[in-house]
């Protein structure tokens, strides 16, 4: 293995990393990052967010160099093997690299304890290595004193003055400043001025419960979410300006960005390495490509990421124009280009819904637009671009991605209808609620209006399901992909039809023509079973990882939640069902489960064997 | 096609089934077909049981008759076509068959009515054909009459006697009257007296609550789980000796009997029409078998029917010595050689547990010994009869079957334990009802000794995917076989290697040896492949026929319940989780569904093709 060139390519991805944490850097000056609602603002210089980035910056360039200094004289070409090894050690890389701006800058990941009210007993969300039971304790609260953990819980990281205390209770702080005395309270309780150094003057002065910081662990979560664009989070509130700074939601954005333009992309485009682009291209491009010369790999490949740039400004341009703050364009442009999913705020993009001075409807439209756009091969959005419409609406896997959303979307709105689920109110609202999760599920950006775990039985079974088909091959989306479906599907009636007329010799087709590669027929049908395989024994790590107390008090939907979190990550989609569905996140599971979707986000994303291959001892044997 | 051949074969089935419906007969006299626990026994002429199975085998003889008369002058060969069409057609003719033995004797699916507390609600279990909406009537009963009606409901079709009631409530009977008098209750409610004809006196003079005949959906549903040896029942009170007759009974267990036996293995003993035997064999045998020549075909069939003949006699000896009755013991080998499930007790195996005549620890030793029999290849039995039992512990396959059994076993004592659930309390019980509980599934028996629904969550996952597993080929046991997941894994791992090392040619081996047949390869993808869109689309199809109301108040468990019921049918288990777990049964689930879990275990028992073939309308055209 050409050690030397792989450090180059992976040193030149350190430094492109580092670029990007550069241009994140900016939005942490006041009223620079600022949101289009602007009332929930941070005012002043972000500067824990700032130091963050800075350090993280020089962490990348440093690493950059150094890989790219020893490896600078690596020749020579890349063979598929090599292929493989950058593209899983790159994005491991990245993952990592990503990770350390959560990490550095303290963002917070949410409210450090859990309340449960059944019981009148709390539960700790836990991160630590404890995988047999999470961090609990039993403690018995007087009703008194639940109450008032209650409301400071829900009120979030901004706290309750002790004037709103009163108003719940007379001697609310009397029975707080006691109950901050006992074990663990004391640790979790912030009193007015116990707060120093930057905290907002209005948070000084409130009694709040502490935050909980992102770990490495949650952090490597998060940015691999970001890079393989999932759009699962950890952080449960993305609008407090203080905890999260928007510097680094910007840099949580631009993973998306990133993962969606493709490292190896990128990597192609820049240096161009004879038939290792070629082979990169083939590992990298989602979905069976065929085959091409070299020239015509780079050329290619110039050609997607104009289209991607492309793409991004203009939808940046429009969400702008419809009134959105600069800092959400770009942020929500990028999650859905990439067909990622991160939002700026808690509603996800429903949360514009909410704003008078946006219209909420014309942003959904137009992000459904775009939605389908990036889970659509751009070799068919090129020639559209150079006026051959013809040849994507003539294409088999792009009429049937169509297809598919049409017809599941009928399906949602009926259903949905029928039993007046919330959002299917008139069929105006149907329409838009059922069309917008569809397609955002399909394409796997996992962008919510709307709460599908809240829909009728059969329209979260469908959903769940959907989840599994994905975008198109040669798109940012992630999942399956439709071609795979399409081969799949003609080649099990094929074995239907074979198994009466053994002698019969059939073509496997595609949009009539018949498709050549001999291997294409094991290759599909062995992604399915590598799917299926995977997904069952994730399924069965995560039932047994995962403590019942991650679910709280009633933890009886475990195995259906466990169904939905490992089909959403393994696909790329984001949010799930119950304990993960789109108004949750995945925060309050344990390291070792978020080690675990990290991994299948990975698998998902890459395809499974550029990640698989890695953990095979005879791929790092010389031969 | 040969369509005069077929149907001769056709007739020689119809007058087989009607000859084991004449051997069901005599389990009606009086004191004949008694069990081991007398004191629930019938003790009079089970007078409808008997009419019931007299024409249903009348009308066996008669069918049969016409279509051998009509096609006795078929001859020629059956080529693989006609044998598919012979191995679909005739499980769908056996199904309807052996169905009206429980449509013509009344035999009680269960209570007509369901009672949910939390609402004051009740709802009308229905087999009716609409799925938008279970029949329910929301009766706003007094707190009386609520009360009244619950007892009812509990004490089954024996009733309440007047002095029971007055013991609930002084008033009681007038309540109950009065009740009776309004719709639909009038229909409901029978009264002292009500009762005409045959009923036992002990009934005519209490109050009691109708039970539902089985219609002909629920007897399709019985009669396809018999024969396709799953074990899921409609029937709530197998012990009511009155409602479900014990001659009844016994034809439910013939259908186990004749379904393990394969009907088109009887087929080739008895007619061994040349080519037509081994393309039968090849068909019906589960699991991928080796060539053979026809006469070695023939050898083999009557040598799998001895072993399986022997076995049923050993294992009917063994559990009478053990002190079953005669009844019971018949009833119980049939159902554990034919890894089917139905026993003759609403406990299920269980129930021996509670006998003080019978040693309930051990007969389920005894009975987890023949199960994994039953799930053994019978060539592999064989040999170990003539003295040659290395050949079997030497096989591949056996080995990874009873490597799963230790390791799942392990695993569920180990998490039961760890969890304290119920069954689980020590190790000696822990030791036998995890062992027993994952026997009965993996080798798709499906018998009950512990409700496996009640473990912890990991312990439910594991028996979920457990389900897929199967037992090996060439045995009784349903499922997918462990030959096809162990050859499954080789290939996936072989792809990922060719991933890297796309010029290194690789050959498939199983216990050394390399495997010649080039299409078996895809033969295994396809597989998998069916069997995971077969059962993506049942789950899709249940929760969009089922109503919400099947599940009661609380339908939020509806998604993963499905799922179990489909896997659960489909693999020939019959137990899954929640609405249809091991305490309940499939008999609440309306006709629509009850049509598709049919359709389900039909599929899964003849490994889908002989089925899925007969809707392809070019299966049907000549060539």
């Amino acid at each position: 293995m050409n050690i030397r060139l792989l450090c180059k390519l992976l040193g030149v991805l350190c430094i492109l990393i580092g670029a990007f944490m550069l241009l994140s850097l900016i939005w942490s000056l006041p009223r620079f990052g600022y949101r289009t609602d602007a009332t929930i603002d941070a005012i002043q210089f972000e500067r824990q967010g700032f130091l963050g980035l800075l350090y993280s910056m020089f962490l990348s360039f440093a690493l950059g160099g150094l890989l790219y200094g020893w490896g600078r004289k690596g020749k020579g070409e890349l063979y598929r093997k090599e292929a493989m090894a950058v593209v899983g050690l790159s994005w491991i890389l990245a993952t990592i690299l990503g990770a350390t701006p959560f990490v550095l800058s303290g963002t917070a990941r949410g409210p450090s304890i859990r309340v449960f009210e059944s019981e009148q007993k709390v539960l700790v969300a836990t991160s630590a290595w404890n995988f047999w039971k999470a961090w609990s304790f039993d403690d018995s609260l007087t009703d008194q004193e639940f109450q008032l953990v209650s409301s400071m819980e829900a009120a979030g990281s901004r706290g309750l003055s002790e004037l709103e205390l009163q108003a719940e209770l007379d001697d609310a702080p009397k029975v707080i400043d006691q109950l901050a005395t006992r074990m663990p309270w004391s640790d979790l309780i912030e009193k007015p001025g116990d707060s120093r150094g930057l905290v907002p003057a209005d948070r000084v002065a409130n009694y709040r419960l502490k935050r909980r910081k992102m770990d490495l662990m949650d952090a490597m979560f998060e940015s691999q979410s970001g890079f393989s664009t999932t759009g699962a989070t950890v952080i449960s509130d993305l609008e407090d300006g203080f905890e999260v700074p928007h510097c680094i939601l910007f840099w949580r954005a631009s993973t998306h960005f990133l993962g969606g333009l493709g490292i190896i992309v990128l990597f192609v485009v820049i240096l161009g390495q004879g038939s290792a682009g070629k082979a990169l291209m083939r590992t990298e491009m989602p979905g069976p490509t065929a085959d091409g010369s070299t020239s015509r790999m780079q050329h290619t490949a110039w050609l997607f990421g104009g289209i991607y740039l492309g793409l991004n400004l203009v939808l940046t341009l429009i969400l702008l124009f419809m009134g959105m703050s600069l800092f959400d364009a770009i942020c929500h442009a990028f999650a859905t280009m990439a067909t990622g999913g991160f939002s700026t705020y808690n509603a996800s993009l429903g949360h514009f819904n909410s704003l008078s001075t946006v219209n909420g409807e014309a942003v959904e439209y137009v992000i459904i637009v775009f939605m389908v756009l990036a889970g659509t091969n751009f070799t068919l959005l090129f020639f559209t671009l150079i006026g051959q419409p013809m040849k994507l609406f003539r294409d088999s896997e792009f009429r049937t991605y169509l297809g598919i959303i049409g017809g599941v979307s009928g399906a949602i709105i009926l259903f949905g209808m029928l039993a007046s689920d919330p959002g299917f109110e008139n069929f105006r609202d149907s329409f838009r609620n059922g069309l917008f999760q569809v397609v955002s599920v399909i394409t796997t950006t996992g962008f919510g209006t709307n709460d599908f775990d809240q829909w009728n039985q059969f329209g979260r079974a469908l959903m769940l399901v959907l989840m599994f088909v994905g975008g198109c091959a040669g798109s940012t989306g992630g999942g399956m992909k439709v071609i795979r479906h399409l081969l799949c599907v003609k080649i099990l009636g094929m074995e239907v039809d074979r198994a009466f007329q053994p002698k019969v010799v059939r073509l496997l087709k595609v949009g009539g023509k018949p498709v050549e590669d001999k291997n294409l027929k094991t290759g599909i049908l062995v992604y399915f079973g590598l799917i299926a395989f995977i997904f069952t024994f994730s399924f069965l790590l995560i039932v047994m990882l995962e403590p019942n107390s991650t679910w709280g008090v009633d933890h009886s939907h475990k195995l259906i939640d466990s169904i939905s979190a490992a089909a959403s990550t393994l696909n790329n989609i984001g949010p799930g069902l119950g304990e993960v569905g789109a108004t949750r996140n995945y925060g309050n599971f344990t390291s070792l489960t978020k080690l675990l979707f990290t991994v299948l986000m990975m698998l998902g994303r890459l395809e499974i064997f550029p990640i698989l291959v890695l953990f095979v001892p005879a791929f790092w044997r010389d031969q």
